[in-house]
């Protein structure tokens, strides 16, 4: 199938590959060239716009970090929605907002293609083993074109109904608990050690059984040695996440309580000069608040 | 070994039967007397007053629902404090404050006792299967004598250090990152509802690897199924469990915001007429809190 | 002087017609001819598209209610900035965002004009009798051609200095301060009427004399007799003013934790169908949060 | 009219002065018994426990910090409430919470005598120039006999029923609004100075009307200034009333999310070591929680 890759950051240049190595046509695009070094070598040609990798394919697949990203590359009149052929997919696979899900799909429509919503689950080194999991909203038949390569992609799909902005809405509810989930260790750490106890004694009561899952190993972890420059997601793209919520939140007039919570210490952080460190790093802005430096 | 229990409530009865079972010597007490009836019949001798049960005991635990409860049968003239022989330890098994353990261990420490926190984890089924986690927090060889109790009643034994309060706060900050992860799901759970996605389907996502352990699954599963009649706490009893968080925080001048957001939503639940149902009706307070009934 | 006028809402008629009779040559827009008729009668001239009013002005005058509206009239090819002759100068007088001002000040410097944000304190009653504050904030010269102008519209006028958007800053704190004192009366109203306290009798106490002024008198009483169809600012703009508020202090890394509770009572407020009313109207959203209905 | 006063701080001795100087005979009583010179020096006879005060008096006046200082002072066998001869009046002037009104309203009762909430509004000079507010609430018959000492103390009474607690429960509402709106002024604050907007301007903006009003004028001057030594309340004080808000707003389940901001921002102050400047010191929290130093 030929394929138009736009976005070669760690996740798209691991998904990219793994659709190259596949056999899978691949005209790659990204905004600093020499991103598509590997990709080349692997096979891919290189484009010199969005639209020329898009031009031509049947399904062109977008890994961008903000939805100004998206927008930039697929709207308008040099956007990928007017390149591409009549009847091809957009599947964008970065963590969109409900807004740029919905404006994205109209441009698609209008110009005679579709867009799937395709959010993924996962780090780079999961989407290098094919390990991610995958949520698709979009019209059925479109989704059922992009099966083939989420199968090479990823662990699992699963289906969020004809709406892409669905897709985009359990993205983001997800990252909500698990950046939620991650405040609270951060402040149920600080509280152990201002009463004098052992953060790993507390990790190991944490993960002992009720919490004993990736979510709180992981971040358990990392907010009990203090080790927030072991750096999953920064705190900078933790706060593009809460805002997400926050957004899709304020579209059906709903209040977050927690996410308020989950935010102003990522902005503390942020304000502190830690945005570019690891997003559990809210737990040593909670610590901060109450006085431990 | 001579042991007076008292408390016997679900956990304190489940925990209470085991160590009859395993044929130490047990004078028992409750408020309402019709509590003990099992525990007599499995030949137990019931005492009229707390004073009573711990006279003679060289080992006294209590299982009790709140401080004043504690307070009231341990100290004051009338209290178990008092009525223990020299040397003898009184462990308090149910969840208690910082404060409430100072003053037990001062007023034990008074009367040539010892006194130990030993707060636990697991719901009346694991306590009566002998499969609870206990937090140990107190002096060392009042905690060594207890520890064959322990290995009867409990799966795994903590030790948090000779400092009662210390395994107090730790309790406290396991049932608050319990709470505050409830109160994030319910959140998202509210989210993806209000914009069309079907809850089991979030379900899914969310415990499919990351938050694949009990705390989501058991407590995705009443949200996703708004089964809140399925108890294992009340609401009411999880407001206790944040008040005793955030009264832990202010003894180290710390502010819990995620505390904060927790608290409000039981709050709201209660005020609501939700007080007895499970605490993870907070998930129903958010979703009423954007308009959805 | 040759005035442009786009904008003519409640308040953008009403500093108008004092522009217009005190015998400026005005040229109107907006965007719903009806509301021009006044204006017209007056002898005004009414222009086809902003740029048609704002071309061959000294000054252009913008009255709109969001950073939106305020864009697509100033920027582009069609906008304003383009059509106004060079040096004259463009007077943004409703509230709008950091961004906004700093993207319109470009766009005119650009164009070689200039910008001044000017919003104002008031409601349209004071600004038909000329008794609005104007917080002004551009460069100096830009600042005095203005000044007549301003003299004619307000009673007073504070000076930013020449950065627009710390104009704009003060007037997103300034109702900030503003909504947070409405929110914290709501609360406390609600909480004396769950205690049993007469609304009326609190009232009297609050506006004694340490809250004796317009802000606690005018939305105390309202709270008080909830009479939230007597709407000044609805809930719906409000919340506007709200996210302005976060989005300026996101600029700087700053949570504002007042603003969240304040925020998400006015989506609370909008979900349960308030969004038209007065936006102290989340004083009914809190005492619906504790079960007062 | 024989009268016992029981507590001396700055505004205890305000009050007894007044009530000294009008010609009552009066017993006095404080913890630390050099506070009481002045009184004695003006005629006043000094007792050596709060019975002794109490004993042989028509009308009893506590002017305490705490509630536990009241029941202390009040309640049990060496109790004011015991001491006092049957049909006397005990006035409770301080700030007091609705649990401890309603323990101190029975045991008068039970005592034969009874019991009248009496919180006032004001400092201590306005205490001296007879210039506070008393919020009365308690039996009419005891309010009415306390009416002429409340005329010597006070310039106006509120009459807020039969139930102390009604007294109390507005003592704490206004306590409430003033603490948020100091609170909400932080905020305001910190963000127009991150902006570069010199604080004297926005307080000459933000009093100019809507807030030209003691409250903001007394408070926005010290936030504007930084002056925090300027002490009317300590931030240690301030908690006190942002937990007895927080415990009044309980006992109706109702949530107070402005009251949690508040209340979080004084703990953080307090935990950097403010809690003995004035309570508006929560702007300086404000601006450091977002990196200004």
């Amino acid at each position: 199938m030929r394929i138009g890759f736009i976005g070669l950051g760690l996740m798209g240049s691991a998904m990219a590959g793994r659709l190259c190595a596949a056999g899978h046509e691949m005209v790659c695009y990204n905004r600093t060239r020499e991103k598509t070094t590997a990709l080349a070598a692997a096979g891919a040609r290189v484009a010199e716009t969005p639209a020329e990798a898009a031009a031509g394919a049947e399904i062109a697949i977008t890994m961008l970090g903000t939805d100004e990203a998206l927008r930039a590359v697929a709207l308008g009149g040099d956007g990928i929605a007017a390149a591409m052929p009549p009847g091809a997919v957009h599947a964008a696979m970065g963590t969109h907002g409900i807004e740029a899900c919905r404006a994205l799909a109209a441009a698609h429509d209008a110009a005679g293609g579709a867009f799937v919503a395709a959010p993924v689950l996962g780090r780079p080194d999961a989407a290098a083993a094919g390990e991610i999991a995958i949520l698709v909203g979009g019209p059925e038949d479109a989704a059922a074109r992009l099966r083939p390569l989420f199968d090479i992609m990823g662990r699992v799909s699963f289906s969020a109904g004809p709406a892409p902005e669905t897709a985009a809405a359990i993205k983001i509810a997800f990252n909500f608990v698990l950046g939620c989930a991650i405040e609270a260790m951060g402040e149920g750490f600080a509280l152990i050690r201002r009463h004098g106890v052992d953060p790993a004694m507390f990790y190991e009561v944490l993960t002992d059984r009720l919490f004993d899952a990736p979510a709180h190993r992981i971040y358990g972890d990392i907010i009990s040695r203090e080790d927030y420059d072991r750096v999953g997601l920064t705190a900078r793209l933790g706060l593009k996440d809460a805002n997400l919520a926050l957004a899709a939140a304020e579209a059906v007039n709903m209040p977050l309580p927690s996410g308020n919570a989950w935010r102003d210490r990522l902005l503390g952080a942020i304000a502190h000069g830690h945005g570019a460190r690891d997003w559990s790093v809210v737990a040593l802005e909670q610590a901060r608040a109450s006085g431990i430096e």
